[in-house]
């Protein structure tokens, strides 16, 4: 299955494992049925770049809150095309070069991955790679518009590629006229449910089943009293669980963590 | 006909075959009359610039919503002129230059199509030329400037141009004053009708018919309930034909994506 | 008389004749009697520059919507003259040239339009060579304020010049606080009046007078339906009415393409 | 008197005489007591300058409306000190000057004028050596945080100068903070009746007293027809009665010209 | 305990101890509960940094108002951390460099923090870092492009690394969309209460208990009459409580010192 | 007392004494209670920083109207301290630098100021160092933010350092967050009674008694018919008193230049 062929894929050449690897470390927790259609579509653009007599490019975009494990997911699906070319590039990669650089930098990247017939891309964090801040609003205009050609530029003759974008900013995308680059969408969607707490904190052994109900009884009551529901990223949620667990009353502690997710901002 | 002519041509030098052969590989489905009619005014432009005695020089300009066809259609009717030089200038050849660098390629490509007796030039992506973003918004004012001159500067004696440009943002280029730079304008049409739909179906023989009439009755029901119409480009219709015929329920995929397009934004 | 005068002339030196031949080729066709009133202030303005005791330098201002014919006027004008010296600086030669190759190449024609006693000087689309755009708006302010400059600057002692300038946005340059560099303006219309179109249409011998008729009589009936008037540049009205001739129904194809122009916007 | 003054002047060493003669070409009309008052306290705070015990230095705004004659009186003013070193600057001198280049000739002229014991400088149009726009608004800061240092600093010990400043953007100056920089303001006025025009008519002779009785008389009526006063700058006044005497119609085309100036903006 | 620690700790290597000892030579005082919590907090996410399998990086963000004492406290918990690799980056270190030379230093700064197995780096004064000004605003975006990366980035494998990070202006860390760089917050308090204020004046031995109520019972009044509530910085405390001590009248020199700073604003 | 230390003092080194010089020469005089409080909080500011154990650095804001005596006051403190090194800053010394050469000598002259055991550093006119124009508005940020860092840093051990800055402009200091940069803050009043004036006329010894019983009578009456007050900086007040002086009538020329000033603007 899907997390199998993720645990064994090997490229005979071209991938930059290190980076993929890193981003998917941490694993992918099935804490909703969502995360399984998020997969399947994921794994049915791949049959369809490699296979399709009409289309030998797509171009997808990956969108949702901060730390919602976009970034994971894309990758994850990368790993699981065992395509012999899977890329990742991401603003990590860029920090500190120049405009002009950064340019450059995405070009390679993109010629790069036209080079094997059968190739995957990860384009992470669109709006980092344009260097967007919503305060102006500000951005690189040369590197948006270089992203531009790029998304929607096929492969030549002979060559199949599918991308794989994320951004958090799916408004801001939209704003900028840059939505059309992509031939579909694929939502990540939050934790939102006690329930898919509870799947999570069960993934990572957190504590014993009783305690684990306290925590999920508790906090039914902060969202009854506060009128607010749980909506909390899967990175915020396993980074409490892990919190927690060093303090000396690990449940209250983790409730507390949690209580302050769901009623700041 | 037209599509005859569009596949005989072999002009004898100058034309950048390469890039209007990609753009229009995916051919011109007829689903309208409206596209007949837009295929008619461009041959006659090209007769008036080949035969006027008082005008040697017509821009037009191809506007429509994205994805609409415009870049088949406007290369499509430069293929048909049958003129020994045919171009093709879009932001894809640019991608990464400077802008001054950009300057310098548009002045060539200008340039030269006012070498032979007959010239067609194909501008593609006005907005994308002039790296147009609505957030600012912003664009290169150095790249307006230069193309505001070009599209209005006639041919030296002796020599006649057609110029076809396209843009998906007339608001834009109204705001911008530069409409006066062309002499006419043709609008290019989205799909607006499940009966387009299905002759875009029917074209690329997807399914049967008893299928594609399955999904004419659903996409009704969903305009219905909607109150929202079919609306939407000739491109985006045939990646999404396309998709869903990878699908393990092609039918039903299709609806689906259909209806996501019909229902979003 | 004045159009005759304008065959006639072959300035001794120094005319840059080819862009004033290009620009004023298309003729000056007398649709009303205020394109005379504007020759004739033309002519006492050059009779002034020439003969006054007090004034050696005046700086004129020709505006109105774009296409009425501006450039065309002002270059008649300045070959009428007869002036040893006259020269056309307009953004066309100017293109692609950084911000300050273009404030050296207007500050060269300014001075080169010093030499001969008698000079005439056409700047044409000044918001052209300042770069003008109504989105942000933008301009070249360094270019602007050499303007300022030059269109104030008299020539030195002994040298008497006209300058005539062009645009077609009067509004503009009042916000910018130069209309004060012209001692007066001159505003060139557009055809207001059917009977105005079957003048030009009887100019150029565009079919017989019953079709002429029959146009005349389908506008009516559009402006009355529309609630819209005729208000049209002289150089859209010629190129409407060559590429009519183009179509197999000459007549109708008129009245479609003014009724298109009547009605847009 | 102050006129005699002016045209016996001489300067040992120093003056730029030929832009200072330049733009006092024209003369002096003393159309109103105004035009005494303000040349009055121009010869007062000459005086100040040369013989004070404590202020060796002062700084005045001459303001007014465009075209009122500012840089005239200025001219004058400086020209008639008698002071050894009298200087002119304004943005002629620097067109087409980078910004820095700009600032390094205005501190050169500011040094200069600190170099005889007794100076005069004429600052003629800050807002034009600033490239004021008003759209946008734009303008170099840098030239003006340097005008500000320069228009505040003391000549050196032993040393005194007066700055005599013109502008026709009051308000902008006073937005901008640095009406601080002035020790004093001098508003020069327009023409604002029909007396003062007849005074001026008189002062260059323009046809018979007949002649101005009746174009005095039909100004009333347009002034009274359209509750609109004459608010014209002496510079337009003397314009257009130039212009008009080469008309057929003289008077009457003076009438036009001035009725033009009371009715438009 | 705590403060012991903080004296006795002598990193092997790698500490810039001088930066460190300067912002916490003024000792932290215990006004409050508060200050323990605080410190509290720190050591557990530095047990969590260096003993969880899990998560071997954190990143937190100090933030309170104006001289509340964020600098010292992240600076006394870093060095309290006793690991061997404790750095300091602030605006002090960079100034006058360029951008490009800034975002090298931090650069620097950042990957020598992963030289060492455990690591401390506090960045303080983000805002600062970033070049924030709320005129305009204006900040540089290539900075702050550079620490979003930075601040978000693991260490590689085999490495820990816990920063803490101190702002002012959290509200504009919010909207720049930088709080998801920070896995936790730490709010540090203004003094709020007079008994916390008088905490602060017996830590530092300012004057006898007697004065000390009448300045309490003073301040009070000024509460009481103005609507007012004490609400400064630690900081501006100590500070008033010096100068105070350089004035005649002690006693009341500081009670107005505090009512400016009660009642400013 | 404070005027003779004034004149008596000649620090060993180290003062760029011509600067202090020339902005104290017109002295200082006491037309109100608030120039003596202002200078004694000068002086103990001095002996803070001189003696305390806590305390070797204070940096302070000496804010008010334009002209109303800020960089006279400032100046004078500063030369009365005694201080083995006393410094001067100001927009002046640095007019038509580069903003990079700027940040360069602004960071020698703080340097500078570390040199001596006992320093005093006069920052005058903030406004103007960071270029501050209230239109756009505009400013050097790169300036604000090297001065936000220099006017917090602490003089190294064993060096002790006050700093006196100058602004007239004390809300942009507060919208651009900077007021936390100083210690405290002293206000600098203008002239804001007709009998502080007549004390300036008297110190100045402007007419003999008589006449300024008159003059005061006159504003009275001027105050009393437009509903204002007097208003002004001792700046403008002396130099009209001066300008008075070189008038045929001085009394009523002085009357007349006051009552300007309390009507304008
Ligand atoms: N179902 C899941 N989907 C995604 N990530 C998961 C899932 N279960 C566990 N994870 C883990 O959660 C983390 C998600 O972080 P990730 O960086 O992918 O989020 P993100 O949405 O890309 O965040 P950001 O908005 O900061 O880019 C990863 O460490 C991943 O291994
Ligand atoms: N009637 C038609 N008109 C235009 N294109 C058609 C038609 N029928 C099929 N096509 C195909 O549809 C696609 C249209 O895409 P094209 O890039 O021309 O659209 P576009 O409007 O230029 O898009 P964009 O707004 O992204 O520039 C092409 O692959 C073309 O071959
Ligand atoms: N009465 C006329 N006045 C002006 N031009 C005329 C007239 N009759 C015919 N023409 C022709 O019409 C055309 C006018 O175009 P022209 O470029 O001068 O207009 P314009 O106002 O300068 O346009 P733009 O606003 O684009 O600069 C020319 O080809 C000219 O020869
Ligand atoms: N009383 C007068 N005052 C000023 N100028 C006069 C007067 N009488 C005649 N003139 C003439 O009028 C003209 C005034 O033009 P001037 O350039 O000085 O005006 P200005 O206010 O500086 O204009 P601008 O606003 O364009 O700078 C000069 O030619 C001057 O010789
Ligand atoms: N409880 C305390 N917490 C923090 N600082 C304290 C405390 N008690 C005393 N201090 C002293 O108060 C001062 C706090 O200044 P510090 O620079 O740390 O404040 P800050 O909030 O970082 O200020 P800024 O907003 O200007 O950066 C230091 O000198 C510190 O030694
Ligand atoms: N009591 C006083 N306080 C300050 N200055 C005085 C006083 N009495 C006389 N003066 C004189 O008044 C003048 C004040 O000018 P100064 O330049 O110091 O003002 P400022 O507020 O710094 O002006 P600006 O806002 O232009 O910087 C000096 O010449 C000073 O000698
Ligand atoms: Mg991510
Ligand atoms: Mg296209
Ligand atoms: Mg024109
Ligand atoms: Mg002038
Ligand atoms: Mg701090
Ligand atoms: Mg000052």
């Amino acid at each position: 299955d899907f997390l199998n062929a993720l645990n064994e894929v090997k490229p005979a050449f071209g991938v930059n494992e290190e980076d993929l690897k890193m981003v998917t470390k941490g694993g992918i927790i099935k804490f909703s049925t969502k995360i399984d259609e998020i997969i399947n579509h994921g794994m049915r653009y791949l049959k369809q770049v490699s296979d399709s007599q009409k289309t030998s490019f797509i171009s997808l975009l990956m969108h949702g809150p901060s730390g919602s494990g976009k970034t994971a997911l894309a990758a994850s699906i990368a790993l699981a095309s065992k395509f012999p070319f899977v890329r990742f590039i991401s603003p990590e990669a860029m920090v500190g070069m120049s405009e002009s650089a950064k340019i450059q930098y995405i070009d390679n990247t993109f010629r790069d991955s036209y080079k094997s017939p059968l190739n995957v891309l990860v384009v992470d964090n669109i709006e980092g790679l344009i260097e967007w801040v919503p305060i102006g609003p500000r951005f690189s205009n040369p590197i948006l518009q270089a992203l531009k050609v790029y998304l929607k530029r096929s492969p030549p003759e002979g060559h199949r590629l599918l991308i794989i974008s994320t951004s958090s900013t799916h408004a801001v995308l939209q704003q900028m006229d840059i939505l059309n680059c992509f031939h579909n969408e694929l939502a990540v969607p939050n934790l939102t449910s006690l329930a898919e707490f509870n799947n999570v904190m069960e993934s990572v052994d957190f504590m014993d089943e009783n305690a684990r109900a306290y925590i999920t009884k508790k906090l039914q009551a902060i969202e009854a009293n506060n009128g607010a529901r749980l909506n909390v990223g899967i990175k915020k949620a396993l980074t409490n669980i892990d919190t927690a667990s060093f303090d000396q009353d690990e449940s209250n502690e983790l409730i507390e963590l949690m209580a302050q997710t769901m009623t700041s901002r």
